[in-house]
């Protein structure tokens, strides 16, 4: 289960941002950003674009030139709040509503993989 | 700003599945949980379909005939749970994590209303 914020006008930040952010930052590079299905489920296809970060008033990737690799990218101070920010606020709010969000999971149709296909 | 919970496999539940709830709640039909964007800011174009309630085990609205208006719509007891249960778990994880989801929404950028055309 993940949380999600909403600000408005197209304005987010959920699992999928954040979890770009810290792959990048596993592997210094934006294709290291490039989530599976495994790694981060609820993410949309196509999901790694500009749009992903237009709704941040600064950069939260940098490209980095040079090096073995012929360059990669870095997570920016501001992109590194974000991320920080997000678990934290993950993990006081779903500390503070357990209960509610088990008791809404139970009201839920089985996930999909648990189906017989 | 508004919390939505992600369980994966395109089940969900965020404020526009609990906005049309509670319009119904309030018209006693179908129609009007059909929210206006004032109502319902982050609720998408399309959204009241079968699809917005499809990811519950049980009905969560039920047709009712007869009347003066020719038949309505209801939110079953199912349904009321997940408004009361959503509500609440929206409450305790904003009174939660407060400090976090303001300093997050100070590095977005600022909404659409505040642009200048």
């Amino acid at each position: 289960m993940h949380l999600r914020l909403d600000f408005g006008d197209e304005r987010s930040i959920g699992p999928g941002k954040i979890r770009l952010l810290e792959l990048i930052n596993e592997t210094g590079s934006i294709f290291g950003g490039r989530p599976s299905p495994r790694d981060c489920p609820t993410v949309r296809p196509g999901c790694w674009s500009t749009s992903s970060t237009a709704c941040f008033r600064e950069p939260v990737v940098t490209a980095q030139t040079g090096g073995g690799g012929g360059g990669g990218a870095a997570v920016t101070g501001t992109g590194n709040d974000i991320v920080r920010l997000y678990r934290e606020m993950e993990r006081r709010a779903y500390g503070a509503s357990t209960p509610e969000i088990r008791s809404l999971a139970r009201l839920l149709t089985p996930p999909a993989s648990s189906k017989i296909h």
